[in-house]
């Protein structure tokens, strides 16, 4: 287990023989650039997480054998030399630089967002010597930067609802690692936890029960925590299928009806036929871009099951009506229509691969997210076609497997595909899917397994006997943080 | 899911088609025949968890459709026929008869242990109807009894230390399916966090840390916390192997010096040639076995990697003079002084298959446990030796994976093995060994797993089908209670 090593390894980091002590009680931030509400929660908070000691006495920390400074490191400079953005972007500046000498303590960003990671980063160079009372630092000098910008993890809070609790401690877990996006797959076929203010029969009617619904101001809560935590808020309203709990909310056209004298309470995908359906999608899509302040949208589009659609006779005659002479024409046509929505919003759509697989027409800054195995055929042919791409296939952190996890995902890296377009590999995303994971054991399932996506996403190097070791202390300081990051490589023991 | 099914399954049960109500502040037990300071504090356990509610404001409750009777059920009788017993025992008598009709409610056992598990059956039997509000009990008679007697629980706290709280938690989840032994893995190669009296450097060196030790005080805590859930305490000790941690704190001779140029660090396995080592494992099983209630050890005797033995000049030497022509006698020379010793201190041996299957002289009594694959096999000639024999081969929950995991563990039944010698079967248990497990993930790697286990070794018929829905309530029962048991079989939502 490392001491003071920082996960996801910073791009350039230089450490010196030397270090500083830090008390608790004479150790103070000097903000001495721009400030911000974000700045001032997040140095509180920093102050806190530098300090915190799980076990109070404990004799077996290892000895760092330091060369110490005679004066203990008493403030670090932070200096963010430009205002505050409201909220992050994918187009957000994370860039910082710390340098710790014997003097002299700095964190430097252009960005508040860079000012956070850096924050960070500087969180974990802070650990506790062997005495089990003194806090260190290593005199050190850091350039860091992330290798892709978008850098997810996705929650499904449709197949199992999790408490506002659960989606906190998410962010939380996610913002040690830097991850950037909360990919919020907030509904689908199983319940619609969303509260919507224009069609509040959705939840009402779709959520699995009363306590299973995010409220407007629920939804503000998580996207307000986020956003001091530098990480993006994307939701996906997954369409046309995967939307089998908007119906008893949605409009009585919305989802066509399949029911046969097996099955009498069959519904299949948004009818695509029914031009109210795309006034109701605007309505709600609307409401979803000023409630969620990314300007991106995750539009879903997988697994579209179309039998419901070939064997409808008015679905049949709307084709033949309109000229569209088969299913996939048919789901151009959906989609064309809902792109049509989002242009308007000036919203970014997000798809997963079938939309793309299918040939159905994508403006050139439609994203593809890829999740099927054996990703490289598919990812070659995205990048060719010149849309921004993410990756998920190998990261699927629900999968749960026996043993040491972590490095499977950590063996995946979208930055080995041979390409002249690697520019347009945006990052990717952890995806966390609740078929058999709710709030009892998402944060076990989900850490340190994505702590290794974060790291393949962020680090420009990649050891995983390097990283071993390093991920070790990540778990150990994640669970003094309140985040039950599960074993990562074998027996072990946190020892503060 | 089901409303007010029990788990596991019980003997004979038969439900009338009238239900009764109940409410929180007019319900009491009434102790009609013997009584005693467990089921005072079982009693006072049981009246809470009743009437548990996770959620309040709920409407999505299933209709029970009730015929209900005019009087709600007041009181429910306890009748325990026999004074209690101080603590469980492997021949204890957990039969019980519950009879709810419209004017009588009566629970009945010949022990203490009986009237708990009916406990356990009662409180399961109460459902909440779909108001929300009213506690329903459907009129029921119930004859219950288990398969197997010994139905366990093994937890490793060497690899991983776990606070008391987690040991406390997981003999609850125990008994709620119940679960009655407690197999404490207590040391290993890793750590020793049992502190002894006698020797209390064992734990003192051999602990990961000074707050990793269970001291005597947890042991006692965790002890009597077990005895009134009815759960037996079995710890194991292994040895001769497995026992690195013994070394720093134990007396000099213990552990076979197995160093060399490459491992100048290598302590093979406990040195079966020196007297002292035996009279050092006389003290400690004496402690142990005042400590501990139960007329069982654990002595363990897995995974012996006997090089160092072999190697060594002094035990050639020893070997020589004394007639052991061969490791295998040399390993049984080692058993038959640590038999000697059990023997003198009147308790039953426990140990792993190898010990078995070495050929090594066991007692007539001493039970083998079975743990690796391809069971079958070693399960017939442990039989037909004569030795009562206890299964975990096809229980380890530590190899978790994806999906409804349960439905493995449940279609191992040792009770389909062709023998005439099925008395021998004592039972068996799951495991839960933390290479890859501490108190972040113990609860939901574990449970409902071990739930599956549990209906395996008490319930007579298993049906897959019908159990299945059966555990989506008792998940939902485990978490109102405070158990966070992962989801069984896919998407779901607990109504209350």
């Amino acid at each position: 287990m490392t001491n003071g090593q920082v996960w996801p390894k910073p791009r350039l980091q230089h450490s010196y023989d030397q270090y500083l002590k830090l008390k608790p009680d004479n150790f103070h931030f000097q903000v001495t650039g721009y400030s911000c509400d974000i700045l001032d929660i997040q140095l509180k908070r920093y102050k806190r997480m530098l300090f915190l000691k799980a076990i109070n006495n404990n004799e077996y920390l290892n000895s760092l054998s330091m060369n110490f400074t005679n004066e203990p490191m008493k403030m670090l400079n932070v200096l963010l030399l430009n205002p505050c953005e409201d909220y992050p972007s994918l187009n957000m500046d994370e860039k910082y630089e710390i340098s710790i000498n014997d003097t002299n303590g700095i964190l430097l960003a252009n960005s508040i967002w860079g000012i956070l990671r850096g924050l960070e980063t500087f969180s974990q160079l802070v650990t506790l010597d062997k005495d089990g009372s003194t806090f260190v630092i290593r005199c050190t000098s850091i350039t860091d930067y992330p290798k892709f910008s978008h850098r997810g993890f996705l929650l499904d809070t449709s197949r199992h609802f999790y408490p506002v609790k659960s989606i906190l401690d998410t962010l939380d877990a996610m913002s040690y690692s830097k991850l950037n996006v909360f990919h919020w797959h907030i509904v689908d076929d199983h319940s619609f936890p969303f509260q919507s203010r224009a069609f509040p029969n959705l939840s009402k009617k779709g959520a699995y029960g009363h306590s299973a619904i995010y409220t407007i101001n629920d939804v503000k809560l998580i996207i307000e925590h986020a956003k001091i935590l530098g990480i993006r808020v994307i939701p996906e309203f997954d369409t046309p299928g995967h939307a089998s709990s908007w119906r008893l909310g949605g409009i009585p056209s919305l989802l066509i009806n399949c029911s046969n004298n097996i099955d009498p309470n069959n519904f299949g995908p948004i009818d695509p036929t029914v031009q109210e359906n795309y006034d109701f999608i605007r309505t709600l899509f609307t409401e979803v871009g000023e409630v969620f302040k990314d300007q991106y949208l995750h539009l879903g589009g997988d697994e579209v099951v179309t039998a419901c659609w070939s064997n409808d006779k008015r679905v049949q005659a709307f084709m033949q009506n309109n000229n569209i002479s088969n299913i996939t024409e048919l789901e151009s046509y959906y989609f064309k229509n809902i792109f049509n929505i989002t242009r308007t919003l000036e919203t970014v759509p997000i798809v997963w691969e079938e939309v793309f697989d299918e040939n159905i027409r994508l403006d050139p800054n439609v994203v593809v997210q890829i999740w099927k195995n054996d990703f490289n055929e598919t990812l070659q042919k995205v990048l060719e076609s010149g849309h921004p791409v993410l990756l998920s296939s190998c990261w699927y952190l629900n999968y749960i497997q026996y043993g040491a996890n972590w490095m499977n995902y950590y063996s995946c890296d979208p930055s080995n595909t041979t390409t002249n377009r690697s520019d347009l590999i945006l990052g990717g995303e952890a995806c966390m899917w609740s078929e058999f994971v709710d709030d009892t054991n998402v944060l076990p399932f989900s850490w340190p397994s994505g702590c290794a996506v974060a790291e393949v996403l962020w680090s420009h190097v990649l050891n995983k006997t390097e990283a071993a070791a390093r991920l070790e202390e990540h778990v150990c300081r994640m669970k003094r943080r309140g985040i039950p990051a599960r074993p990562a490589n074998g027996p072990n023991y946190c020892s503060y």
